[in-house]
């Protein structure tokens, strides 16, 4: 019988999944699961995106160009330069998802062996992906203390070595919701320039700003052209996480030379998804203004309802639809497994992704959870109310 | 300023877009170019699998499940079993295209420097997963004049080393058209079992077999389980290149769970592509009989008029929608490329792929071309009294 590869072996399998067979108990014991465990939000996606996929109107389901539709790239380089990114359609790889664009990226910039360095908690796929590259990832630890705030230059240039060739931001971050500064890209900037390193920015949550603060891209920097890589998706910005749609986008012409050939070899990005993220571009502001209504109501309560819970402490974070919260627990996993498996208030439970999926440094995270507002602010109460009863009933609690 | 990967550098570009400036060249310059260098056909998609698109009903376009839908693995486990495939939804995971199946299965099969043996010529592709995922491709020459049988065992043989981990084969064959025999597959069954080798069957084309000829999968072998994946995609089968649908299909539980590893690193195959392709199993038998009856038709055309060119040999291919020909010439890419820039019948030219594309033994191939025929017969004609006309005024004829 053939072996499976070493790979196969060592790929790491997703941690917000791995409590997936205990929910799936609980619910056929007839238990009702709030799930703040990942980050499928109910929000509609914009009609005018729907609508593009209802109106198709071809008779061959043709590939596209490897790099995506000049269609496509010529509406998503209209929204770009909106926000003032200043690229042209041919800065831009439509990919099979964000997912695809991290990895083409990693393939065409990393050498095997070499380091990325990435703040942590960060976005468990990171791992994967790295995995898949052979590329090492170096964590630098940001702390729930001051809202896991970037760390500061020098604590990135005690890890920089020879091997290292770029550094990864979420912004704004998956999992602590912190957005960065323009003061904190500055640094990044800084570091960037005085060692050579690409600089990979994810910006999966881009719309998702509050409370009047203002995204800042390392797009938006000056003289940093040739190191940045931005990789984005549709994914979040109009909830069409199931179209698989996103794209890199950098103005390193050596960068998006090499990057094409990854993706010619997949030949073709989604054509449909083309259509309807060309469409999508047209969405209303009043969409974003109501969706972003609704997802500060929705951080306010969670927020509000963690620090009200004796023991628990959560920062306020100023993006995406996520929070790290620090709980009066011996263990995560454990605690989260322990929720679905034995216990519920009033038939309910919570599923929450343990935080230890996010640090690759062992022994971290492990009294953080996460949690992604994902659900309506009745539910998310109801969600707290159970939690609340939770930590009271734990018998892991610290 | 950071410098690419060498991965990044080595990774070859897709030897059938090598072309494309010639023929943009010719198009601006007014010639007309029958394309018979890519796999897109022009056939129509099924109805019932657009009107699918046309008819979804959701209001959050969200994940789906890594390895798929349930309801999507279930209408393909019923095709696949019609068939006499034998395999339950659980064994396989819906991917991103036929492509990939192709990575992952490498991915989580062969280790980085082990070996794969490859009949050629081969689907150009295989060369970029390979350079993706570390693995080196050792190629078994396959020759024109038994139309591309599949080498002898003996051959094989003397290609195993201690480092060969699989076989890839492509039935019915891109790019030759040819449809392996139960003889050929009993052949590889006994290779498999003695070495321990993967078999991985590419069947894209599965559903193209002429002359009543019956199409065999390794998946119909007896003894095989353990060994065999099958990598397919929706693309030929339902004219839906653009859908990037595919799947793995493997009866080993090693390789499906640690395959799944991989497909959760990016999320989810799309959504609206899983939709159409479970309506698309529904496909009524009449479509697949009017493409064949249609497909069989220009083969017949295509190899007729080639074989009636002085100096010109192609055998008669058992499937797929290609051929590949020798043609009097003394070099197909400059050959190729002369058509595009210097030639033109009445105004109009042929887009060939040249097949030294298809091979990684250098030299080979450097008489044949590969055409698809993806033209209607009235335009194949038209081609083929271009290219007739092309190698009288070709200056590199031999």
């Amino acid at each position: 019988m053939p072996k499976i590869s070493k790979k196969g072996v060592e790929m790491p399998a997703s941690p917000i999944r791995k409590l997936t067979p205990y929910a799936d108990k609980a619910k056929k014991d007839g238990k009702k699961v709030y799930h703040l465990n990942i980050g499928q939000p109910d929000i509609e996606t914009p009609e005018i995106m729907l609508d593009a996929i209802k109106n198709i109107d071809f008779n061959v389901w043709a590939y596209t160009p490897s790099e995506g539709t000049l269609a496509y790239r010529t509406k998503l380089a209209e929204y770009y330069n909106k926000i003032g990114y200043g690229i042209t359609p041919a800065d831009i790889l439509v990919t099979v998802g964000g997912s695809e664009a991290i990895t083409i990226a990693m393939q065409t910039c990393i050498n095997e062996g070499d380091e990325i360095i990435i703040p942590e908690p960060f976005y468990a796929n990171y791992n994967g992906f790295a995995c898949m590259s052979n590329v090492v990832v170096k964590p630098i630890l940001s702390h729930i203390e001051n809202g896991f705030a970037l760390p500061s230059a020098d604590a990135f240039e005690a890890l920089i070595t020879e091997k290292t060739k770029a550094i990864i931001i979420c912004n704004p971050n998956n999992p602590t919701g912190y957005l960065y500064s323009k003061e904190e890209l500055e640094a990044l900037k800084e570091l960037c320039l005085k060692y050579d390193l690409f600089l990979f920015s994810d910006e999966a949550y881009r719309e998702f700003c509050y409370d009047g603060k203002e995204f800042i891209s390392p797009m938006h920097l000056d003289g940093l052209d040739e190191n940045v890589i931005i990789m984005d998706t549709v994914s979040k910005r109009y909830s069409a996480c199931g179209a698989r749609l996103g794209c890199l986008i950098t103005k390193n012409k050596e960068v998006i030379q090499s990057a094409l050939k990854f993706a010619q070899a997949r030949l073709s990005p989604g054509m449909v998804e083309q259509i309807a993220g060309a469409a999508a571009v047209d969405t209303p502001d009043a969409y974003f203004e109501s969706v972003n209504k609704e997802y500060t109501l929705r951080r306010d309560t969670l927020v509000g309802r963690l620090n009200a819970i004796e023991g628990v402490f959560c920062p306020n974070p100023g993006g995406a639809f996520y929070v790290v919260a620090k709980l009066p627990i011996d263990n995560s996993d454990k605690f989260c497994q322990w929720m679905l498996e034995h216990f519920d208030y009033n038939g309910a439970t919570v599923m929450m992704a343990p935080a230890t999926g996010f640090y690759s440094t062992p022994g971290s995270g492990e009294q953080e959870v996460r949690m992604a507002y994902v659900l309506n602010n009745t539910d998310l109460n109801a969600a707290m109310d159970c939690l609340e009863a939770g930590l009271k009933a734990y018998p892991g609690k610290i």
